[in-house]
């Protein structure tokens, strides 16, 4: 397994990333979209989540494929992100054909980061038209850590941020993972500046610094933020084409790196969420490739967390300090 | 945060645990049961499950509490081990009350060991007896390692096991785990002692020797034994009085310890799968308590796994090594 060129989810060909944030609001929305609808699924393992037209990623229903994928910031008020982000793909011709009429499938999550120092007393709603400029913007690069729905992101004691990583493995499939770290949970060991998700580190990816010597196993961690003012969502993307139920099975397994990387994780007050999407491009076994897909999907998130956070640069108003500003 | 005094999941007062095992058979039943029913719930990961009885854990569900659970080997098979346990708890008197009718509440799971070596050639499925006979074992002292359910069990590369743990928080609340640790991974660093739940130790309850300086982050894990024959199940209880809802999010919490303590874990070809039990005997703040019992749970979890493996004794026709038998 080696890190791919861009060590973004969009190594996986096809599919393409667009950031859009307000400074001032101190929130903003990424969109994952693609060259053609690609399938996808849902995990939901956070006690505490927001999302929209998640429904119809199950395995049984009709829709086989969405157009867009939506994280925003906003609480369930980002939500409306796929408002925009809806009318930019219809405008281009994109979506669900039923009959005369087509539906882009975007479905979205949120994080909460309503209390984060940005300027929330809004008249109307901001996020249909970040939604809509995430989607314009959408390329194969794109930055990570302070953008997007990353740019007010926090953690218990540590700024967070919009972090992606990806994977190509023996077998020539490519994972990738695009993740908002916003968890109650701390991604390093206590306040040092060690990752919990270095065992997993590429290339000096995230700092190389590795694990420290000793761990506070017998302290019981508190949140720096208040309750429910969290969560983590993510995306988890392979060209190995699985099927719906495949890639619920792909997202399942990729919570495994949110719990490595954060700790805790899967809190009744976070909203942890994964989805899972493939184009479809390269052949599997599914005998036996999920295994390794799933391995490569928890490690993808695992580094795409500690990247976003390695990532996240000072802002006005900030309420957390950078990990990049911490003396070394 | 500290062990309780047995550092088994008996240290939530009320609650016993009973083996019973057949060394020809290489298998045997572990069986959870307290002096009054206790409510429950489960949370399934893995991709492969077998289980009993579990539809009506569901916080909708009727039956607010079970006389036991069974965590037994056999695969499919050992589902009869509940038979066993049903009709011992009948000769007690315990039971649900429907009318004048009480029917014994006794969900329980399975893990693979069919293809460990042991003496499969059975008549009559030796499973009912076993789980009787584990019934009439249970006390507050247990034995883990090579016992009860864990008595076939393999993992990636080394012997499998039953383990357990505890932790007494701050706030006074008991936690513990119980499991058997079947597993497809590995629960050590590669092929090293270092056991990947190192983190989490207390007390040197698992050789004390912490992390390896390095990780092999770029290997691809392949499994030692053949994909589906595997499964690690476990309970968590506590004495915090939570509800089947607030169980169901327990159970998800400490599935992180399983992700921390098994690389990899929750693999389409495991039936991974928790149990979490109240007894209810100590009140909570239903408002910040689950923050901390979740991380004590996903603690307890990982502990256990190693404590399991750790314990883990040689035994005649072994596929695998033990941790014990490694050489320092």
């Amino acid at each position: 397994m080696r890190a791919g060129p861009r060590n973004l989810i969009t190594d996986v060909a096809g599919l393409r990333v667009g950031n859009a944030a307000d400074g001032r609001l101190k929130s903003g929305v990424t969109i994952l979209t693609g060259d053609a609808p690609f399938a996808a699924s849902v995990h939901v393992m956070g006690g505490a989540p927001g999302t929209r037209d998640t429904d119809l990623l199950a395995p049984d229903k009709l829709v086989p494929a969405v157009d867009a994928l939506v994280l925003s910031g906003g609480s369930a008020f980002g939500l409306a992100a796929c408002d925009g982000v809806m009318a930019g793909l219809a405008a281009a011709g994109r979506g669900f054909a039923v009959g005369a009429a087509r539906v882009p499938i975007v479905p979205g999550a949120i994080v909460f980061d309503l209390l984060n120092g940005g300027d929330k007393a809004w008249d109307d709603n901001p996020y249909p038209a970040l939604g809509r400029a995430a989607l314009e913007a959408a390329e194969q690069d794109f930055a990570i850590g302070t953008h997007g729905a990353g740019t007010g992101a926090l953690t218990g004691w540590l700024k967070g941020g919009l972090g992606s990583a990806s994977a190509i493995l023996d077998s020539g499939h490519t994972v990738g993972a695009l993740v908002v770290v916003n968890a109650l949970g701390s991604p390093t060991v206590g306040e040092t500046r060690h990752f919990w998700a270095a065992p997993w580190e590429l290339d000096d990816e995230f700092g190389g610094i590795g694990l420290p010597d000793r761990f506070p196993a017998a302290t019981e961690p508190t949140p720096g933020k208040r309750l429910a003012e969290a969560t983590t969502i993510a995306i988890v993307a392979t060209d190995a084409a699985l099927d719906k139920a495949g890639l619920q099975r792909l997202a399942t397994a990729a919570h495994d790196g949110m719990a490595r990387a954060l700790v805790p994780s899967h809190t009744p007050f976070d909203g942890d969420l994964i989805f899972a999407v493939s184009t479809g491009a390269r052949p599997l076994d599914p005998a036996t490739d999920p295994y390794g897909l799933g391995h490569a999907a928890a490690s993808c998130m695992a580094r795409a967390i500690a990247r976003g956070v390695h990532a996240a640069r000072p802002a006005d108003r900030d309420l957390q300090p950078c990990w990049s500003s911490l003396s070394s």
